[in-house]
């Protein structure tokens, strides 16, 4: 052992004890007949000190040391006279006799401190070095940390880990895959698994009753802003049981992982609302719902009263901004920038304002009289001071624009805390989505989503409009986890198939292996499965899920630190069988 | 939920309670007024009982329900009159009142039940039923729970588990890299780790300090038995370390493994061999010491007596078989066959003879009179009734033949129990090993291990002769984990490259990042690697380590159950700018 402590673990009573630190250097200062040097590692900085008086050639030969060199100090535990209560070992100090250095270093392409001046790309190019900052080090152990409470956790409630394969087989549903040639058998592909949900499910033929894994999955996208090609996701299945038993086991957990990682006693339950209830009230099946502005539908109220825009509206309907009255012309005038956004894509926005006096001063004075705007006021609930947004057009559409608007609105008034986590459950998804241009059905959640119990006698006749027994956990706005009560019937999923457009020739060579499972008894089931990226990001209070990744890919899938995907061998394509096609 | 109680809880406490189970049915038997079903799920089996004089109907359709049908059980928990001591749920049974059938099966393609009557390709085809089998399933369970006990034992001591990413580079070292083409990138690739040695490595100059993995590893090999192109590695690595460090906390971890999985508790210290001294003695890097017949040489006393063959011999030793003197011819030439088997390679076998009144009786007994043997039962140190078992020719290749020999022989005079465990650490290995063909040097662990600090002198004039500081931990003649201190400086490594055949280009190309990541304050580490899967078969004692991995391939890195690696999509090719060279 090159120590006999870490650099955090010394405190007053280790006073005059002889040790043994090694670490990196922190910094060093001379204070003429001193030198100080702060040692770290993982555990702590420990302040060391040599002194000219002392041994005036270890203490010339200290001042030697840069930053980030790793040193072994060998010394007594002192106490300190001017005590730093910042730091745990703030109270002492150790009075070297003597040093090795154990590795010297080139001055680092950034800094190596909390507040770093190396931009993104120099930090990923040298992430070994980024990983070395505090707050970056501190994301992946909180994120090893909730892996392990996780397991821990379900565990404890005879949940079983199984490793399922990574080289799997291609599947033409869902996202694209990453495939990887065989050499055994040339010509042929494995495929890396967009999630383990056939071989969860098998497990549940098999009887494993109660599954998990934190496991890697891959998607080959474009790359889109905080999208990584291979992610993290806690995937979980059970038998003999229905949606609300799903629900309440991981309600559980992330309880537990709330109380336990973000000190956050959550009390009582997370509120559940179906799909056609997050739209009507939030425009999005991942509400945050931290904050209220809760839509508030005028269609009745507004339409027909001879203001075109409205008249010729399928929907009306607006938010109610608390407190918001005051806002000046400049306000109100950003706020319609933003919904003209092309990312939004209002044509404009309406307003409101409820003064104090009890009178109304809106941006449709000319078609809607004060009596009427106090209407619209009665029906929003405002108060006065309260700020209305109202915004009309195509129902879906305007109810996607207005939950921009609100999410908006929640950033300017400060309602977004990030110590605040606001749960709930979304559940009753539609179970297809229609491809607007070529009218074809797909799974909104995968393929192995049963329908609700009461929907399922219009699966035949009417499959737009049944909902499927599918569920999602959003916290803060963010989709954490998904699932579904599963299929487990061959009819039933064959039923599936159809509507999604495959050939029996398609599911039988895609997925007859699941289909022949099902025949030799399969266990109700369902199961969920988490963004273990995202979860632990959010826990970290970082946007980006690359804070809590490691050695993260880029948004263009490069690992710019190993300097891959990178060209192989030509031999290595030979062996496969394969060519380039330039 | 479908279930108030699991198959394996109940017992005589619950007497009269109302219950609900869900499970597979195992057997029914049919015994006139009654019918007795066996329930079974992961947690046991509980029998149900459905009585003709109480509900004839129930009773009758009861009759229909066939193997592997999923039911759900409602009924009263009853005391049985016989009760079954071997069962944990025998003191009980449900007196039915009512059931549900969830699912139906059709008849499995083999019984399941502990001993099946299904061979490996069918039970491969069928895995999900497979796995339905208690002695497979129990396999699975323990792989969990002994990586669920290894997290909990690295993490209580600080180690913190680390994701390293999957999609990487290709380096030519080593065996064959499965690669993964990129379409964003397209005509470059990705591959899968081999094992995540350089991102450890990185993660403790980043500072990580205790890291540990349990992870998917991948290779491209020709298949051999028993070898999957997927398997697990517990992958570790500490930093500010010795050898001895290493050692002695992963035979930490190996100790507390043994006495919670396999109820072994070994006392005192694992022994430390040299490789030099494993080959001496036991002919093997990987000695099964859980029986002696340590080698015994005799070069000297055999050598120049007028025997041709021994005379041309550069080595001459031999093992002795305690109390197999009574061997008879048959027996001896059962011996002799198995040596001049290819696998082996001798060309014949002497034996002596050490009889009970303190005669001799060899093969060899026309060269060396009975005064010459009783030099050689001298030197084994036999006892009468010992049988002395002697080869000879080329040093390494007759150790390696009387390894196989010293195998065969614990097998026969059944000194191989698996129910005992001899663990032991080979160390100093050597650093490199030359390919006999192309006389090119190889490292024997790989290019990241270090030298021993006592042959570093040696590295630059003289290498073949180096030692490594690298070590195994071989149990029962299994090679169960290996590791070794790492080099941490840029000069040293380059050294390696070269010596190993890169050119500077190749070098920088392949592990740049790595080197580079010297220059900025490399602590010194060391790490040490286990193969997961083997562990765990052994735990499990089972010899495939396909019985502990839920959905294995078989030996041409098939998955025969869901029939990968298959076709792809020309569309897919497409998009990776790819082409199947026919």
């Amino acid at each position: 052992m090159f120590r006999t402590h870490t650099c955090g673990e010394l405190r007053i009573t280790d006073t005059n004890k002889t040790i043994k630190i090694s670490g990196w250097v922190q910094k060093t200062r001379n204070l003429g007949s001193m030198t100080f040097v702060d040692l770290r590692d993982r555990y702590g900085i420990t302040q060391v000190v040599f002194n000219i008086d002392t041994d005036a050639q270890l203490c010339e030969a200290a001042r030697a040391l840069g930053r980030e060199f790793v040193v072994q100090i060998e010394g007594t535990v002192n106490e300190r006279h001017s005590k730093n209560p910042k730091m745990a070992t703030g109270d002492i100090e150790i009075i070297a006799t003597a040093f090795t250095v154990l590795s010297k270093s080139e001055t680092p392409p950034f800094t190596i401190e909390d507040d770093t001046d190396g931009g993104e790309e120099i930090r990923m190019k040298y992430r070994y070095l980024d990983l070395r900052r505090t707050p970056v080090r501190k994301g992946i152990i909180l994120r090893s940390k909730m892996a392990q409470e996780i397991r821990h956790y379900l565990s404890e409630d005879n949940f079983i880990e199984v490793e399922t394969p990574i080289l799997i087989k291609s599947t033409p549903e869902g996202a694209r895959d990453f495939i990887v040639p065989s050499r055994l058998n040339a010509g042929y592909f494995y495929a890396l698994p967009q999630s383990p949900q056939v071989f969860k499910q098998l497990l549940m033929i098999s009887g494993f009753d109660k599954y998990f894994q934190i496991v890697k999955c891959f998607r080959d996208e474009d790359f889109r802003a905080d999208r990584q090609p291979e992610f993290t996701q806690l995937d979980c299945e059970m038998s003999f049981v229905e949606r609300d038993d799903v629900l309440n086991k991981f309600e559980g957990l992330t309880k537990h992982l709330f109380s336990k990682f973000v000190n956050f006693d959550y009390k009582g339950d997370f509120p559940r609302l179906t799909y056609a209830e997050a739209m009507a009230l939030y425009g999005s099946d991942k509400p945050d719902i931290r904050f209220g502005m809760q839509f508030v539908e005028i269609t009745d109220i507004a339409k027909n009263q001879g203001f075109k825009i409205f008249d010729e509206a399928e929907y009306i309907a607006g938010i109610c901004a608390p407190a918001s009255a005051k806002y000046s012309r400049k306000q109100l005038d950003a706020l319609t920038d933003f919904v003209r956004k092309p990312q939004v894509g209002a044509k404009g926005l309406i307003y409101v304002k409820c003064n104090e006096d009890g009178t109304y001063k809106s941006s449709v004075d000319k078609f809607f009289p004060q009596e009427k705007l106090a209407l619209w006021a009665e029906k929003f609930a405002a108060k006065p001071g309260d700020l209305l947004l109202v915004l009309s057009g195509n129902k879906t559409k305007t109810q996607k624009m207005l939950s921009e608007l609100r999410l908006e609105m929640g950033n300017r008034l400060g309602l977004r805390n990030k110590n605040i986590y606001a749960p709930l459950w979304v559940v009753d998804f539609p179970l297809f989505e229609k491809d607007e241009e070529t009218g074809a059905l797909h799974a909104m959640h995968h393929p192995f989503t049963s329908p609700l119990k009461s929907d399922m006698h219009l699966l035949e006749s009417d499959p737009e409009s049944v909902n499927a027994n599918a569920y999602d956990l959003i916290i803060n706005g963010v989709e954490i986890g998904g699932g579904s009560v599963r299929i487990y019937d061959t009819q039933m999923q064959q039923q599936m198939f159809k509507h999604l457009g495959f050939t029996q020739e398609e599911a039988d060579a895609q997925f007859g292996f699941l289909m022949e499972a099902f025949k030799y008894g399969a266990p109700p089931h369902a199961g969920i499965a988490f963004g273990f990226d995202r979860w632990a990001a959010m826990f970290n209070g970082t946007d980006s899920i690359r804070n809590v990744i490691a050695f993260p890919k880029n948004n263009s899938g490069k690992d710019i630190m190993i300097d891959a995907p990178s060209l192989v061998d030509a031999v290595q394509l030979k062996d496969l069988r394969l060519k380039v096609d330039e």
